[in-house]
């Protein structure tokens, strides 16, 4: 119930993030996909911290390794279960927190829930540590839908108040490769430059902030996804509301078709090529929870990070007192730059699972 | 996979807009509750279409017929089955949409889909018609959740450029009593006037105009929820994007969240009446996917209404040549305030489902 | 969780015995499936009490009313329910039950699960009455995988000690079909008479009998299935044994094969037609979770019905005393051969969801 | 959907025979369970080949590293994935049965469904390995509801045609400790000595040969399961039809039961210590799907080992031609008696998983 997302292609990522591994277990992938290593281990390096000074000096090697699943570089049939084992641990970091939950964190709600039980060195299973298999999983389905002409994509559409540029109605793999290869995901970069100098200065200030992930699918076929409670828009916001984090996802205009009138929303049918298309695409590629053959194109919101070196006011559990907090440790001042390609990983998986739930 | 949510609880409604009657499946109820079968109608009037010059003209009495899992006003265990006949449906309005597909509308994804056997009169299973026997289920859970001390509301947060006020940031069962009780759902009636006059000119206009609603649930437990892809975001976005028109959904401070820097949007903790709560309530009641005793908030966007009068670019799927619609027939020119107590209903379900899991 | 099953095809039974009406959701169907109604109501005739003595003499009309999923005759894409109106009820029969539980019936264990609420009538949600809509579920699923090439169907292959011929290793459509017709679903009808006759002897002693339901698939695909849990052994018994009485199910040799050894139990490929079989079939057809091409076999034993005529002990629920009980009413003496389409039913909506799955 | 189980508890295995690793992930353990590493040990003992000439050669040390889920010896909330090292595979004894299937055996399915890319080495995911990982997760299962005071036992109730003695009527938890400290699990030992003379002659004649487990669970509290296909029947079934050679389930009497008449298979009810039980339990201590608060008892059918030293007929699958095979390599001449720890675990997964549904 808790780990896991997917129908025909389900997803659980286990671990903790000062346990002795993450992983991940992929069940339903279809048999015979050659997976690329090398273009694996790539996409996990997009989600590493980099020594830029944006993120959090923990360094992990991050190269899984594969229990089962894959014969000869391929997808066997078989549950996939890929670990990654965790080295640069500091727990000492921690010991503090035990009783003093983090304000914003999930310390005080693990605290409720498992009465204390919960292994929440480091964050636990809420830790940003867990991303790492669900890009193991996610690098995989990218590679599969590759193969089925499908290509996802993601970058950095704001931080604090600086923002990117849309993507353009008509995203090309060639762009979202381009993006993809960036040092900083944007495409706008005078705009990352403005962007990484906001995450630089919450940094310097002991201080956080947020940012939003924009994710296009393109290729992807129409017809895919069912009505009500079996649209794509319930499918891919609940994998992606499971990214820890994220406060808000919107399709297309999103929260901002609500100021628009119906003339101006609606994407006009029209033929292109013997198919049809829609001139703009402010549905986000989805209709009534099915795809329509356009890209496909939301938006999730991250809040910034909670661990901040700030004092802020909590209260000691054991005392039931109120206390002050300033977390010391190595944290990210901005998780939004490291979770672009997270977004795409779960999104990936969500796309490859409503296509295998087709027979495609 | 289709119409269905939950875990324990588990929803599935059926019905199209113009076939013999739409209906709610609930299995998973706690056996012995009492349902007020006067509160329900109550609660289902608050979604019926009004006289008011808002809404469709088209009528339906929505009193519903339960063939299951009532006995003597009572749950008896067994799974709960409720009918709303339909019986005001003018398929004629809809005969020429056949083959020309309304812009923003699942007309076309449907015929996709299903090759032409989807059965789209009136908007078949993708209807707002289908939120009728959706309010059912809700005003049941919404009866169940009140016994165990938790509310639901909602009210109409925005429409078009105009705004009523938030929550605050305690809003009690009173409260939400006294908006779910206005002919409009809002805090703030002046807001609420503008809002209307708003609703008015756009169908003045042939078109229409698209909505925020926002949910609160007060008196939910701290430590219901999980990591990861068992969180309450997870759970409530499924449901929550599986209302017809829905395009964004955002827990707490949501998308503004990506603009605040950490010491603003954390909520420090302290101490009331022994009790760990936070003075504010940015991350809408929600740490960690798990909730942390303070209120549940979040906002749903409902697009624009698709169909309207206007004349629109389609495409004749017959000759796969452009063509020119103008949707006649009765149609709602925002669907946002009749929405309000749908979120109300699928929110509720989703809380009573997540409470049971817990045994509670 | 409780009254459904099936993955990609779900299909949920509703109702009680006395409660206002019976039946079943299926989410999941193909669209554009011709539904012969004709042919349905046939099916559902073969599984009503027939006035011969051998089975209650409640008698049902039994006619589905379809409320959604339907178009002119045909699947529409959307949930399907149907539903059969209860109206023979004689609800005075089980008022004296409500205190003392029948033995070998749910009386008690519904007491206790559901603290005294369930609806318990008639045998409520556990009556055979259930049966009926799940054959309405099972006679479409029946057409539908007809239409692929698969035939499903079953004979009574024991009652009390009276055995009938076993289904020959290749069982022909024909064959499957001239079995249902019968009034008395057998291979041998001489076998079948000894049978009646001992269901007769069983009602005259104011008791009853049990049987077992051998059921045969023909046609259907080599390939589908899945190892360990998604294997369709799995699969068939979870929706078998949801069968009101069900108490065994065993593939192919079933527990026969634990006496025998290896070489003997083995079925030897061998190849015709260019293509891979085995000459014998002591598999029931499935290696692994997984279809050889063969036909599926399985049988599955119904015990004998528990409400019977001759007194027996029981205790007093109120009073916590021992008592006694002969239970007066309508009730089969046996069940077993009215539960012959019943399985069919049941192993039809199996598997067309297991093809579905694999998107064929 | 393929090699999961469970509702609340979800247990997934994987890996392959031949594979780096074999390991069982489990979702939805309760947080602050103890889990005694040195019992866990013994019980994976149970399961191991012993040098008794009635097993394989193949030895595995079967000592899990735990790599998340637990810290300080507790469960802490979070899934838990145990591993498993395949050190000792010798995968040259396969190779020539990648074109000739074995009879009896998913080497020919598995190549139908996955067109060659299965990963069969050693009988691939297929293999009885993996009841190595089910025995970990049911290991775990079995101390959870040891503290809950649920026990579960099991015993060789059968091999080919020498029978043990079936349970008592009211096993006691005593007693299921003894048998499982047999190193041949039989209640009666003479019984064994002949199940195991029957075994060694299988080997001798290079055959192999079935058998029949009886599982017992003790303690479990009255009222857990549900109608239809929420029933204990439908749950325990189909993850104990997942054990690789099982063909058949049953419960109390089982195909018993078709022969019996009512008055002789009802279980009786009466008081005992202010508790309502029966006096016999031909049910299997469960009624119409739910617990009748008596012992739970049913039995699993193994078919014998399909890998035996005996010449059979097969086909070459490269030239489909007919072909002869005989299988060398290290096989089990029976399955049954290490398989009893193995339905022990199973069905541990599941009582334990129903408990935790009802909140206990």
């Amino acid at each position: 119930m808790s780990s896991e997302f997917g129908n025909i292609l389900r997803v659980s990522v286990f671990g903790q993030s000062h346990g002795d591994a993450v992983g991940v277990l992929m069940d339903g992938l279809p048999a015979g996909e050659t997976i690329d290593l090398a273009e694996l281990q790539a996409f996990l390096e997009r989600r590493r911290a980099k020594p830029d000074g944006l993120s959090t000096t923990r360094a992990e090697s991050d190269t899984p390794r594969f229990l089962s699943g894959l014969q000869n570089g391929r997808t066997c049939g078989f549950p996939l279960c890929a670990v990654l084992e965790n080295k640069n641990q500091r727990s000492g970091d921690y010991a503090s927190l035990e009783n003093k939950p983090r304000p914003g964190h999930a310390d005080y709600t693990a605290f409720v829930k498992w009465r204390g039980f919960a292994d929440m060195r480091g964050g636990g299973h809420f830790s940003g540590r867990l991303t790492a298999p669900l890009c193991v999983a996610g690098g995989i389905a990218k590679q599969i839908l590759a193969r089925r002409g499908v290509y996802v994509g993601a970058h950095l559409r704001r931080v604090g108040g600086v923002s990117d540029a849309p993507f353009p109605v008509l995203p090309t793999p060639d762009l979202l490769a381009r993006v993809a290869a960036k040092p900083f995901p944007v495409l706008d970069d005078a705009a990352g430059e403005r962007m990484i100098e906001t995450i630089a200065q919450a940094r310097k200030d002991c201080d956080s902030v947020g940012g939003v992930v924009e994710c296009a699918a393109t290729g992807f076929p129409a017809g895919i996804g069912g009505a009500l409670f079996g649209g794509l828009e319930s499918r891919i916001s609940f994998a992606v509301f499971g990214i820890p984090a994220v406060k808000g996802v919107e399709f297309g205009e999103g929260f901002h078709a609500a100021e628009l009138r119906g003339s101006r929303n609606n994407d006009p049918f029209t033929v292109r090529n013997g198919t049809v298309v829609t001139e703009t695409n402010h549905c986000g590629g989805i209709l009534g929870g099915i795809s329509d053959g356009m890209p496909l194109v939301f938006r999730a919101a991250f809040k910034p990070t909670p661990s901040i070196g700030k004092p802020q006011n909590t209260v000691n559990l054991s005392t039931m007192t109120p206390d002050v907090l300033a977390v010391s440790g190595r944290h990210d001042p901005c998780v939004a730059h490291r979770a672009v390609p997270v977004v795409e990983a779960v999104t990936a998986c969500v796309l490859l699972d409503a296509l295998l739930e087709q027979g495609e």
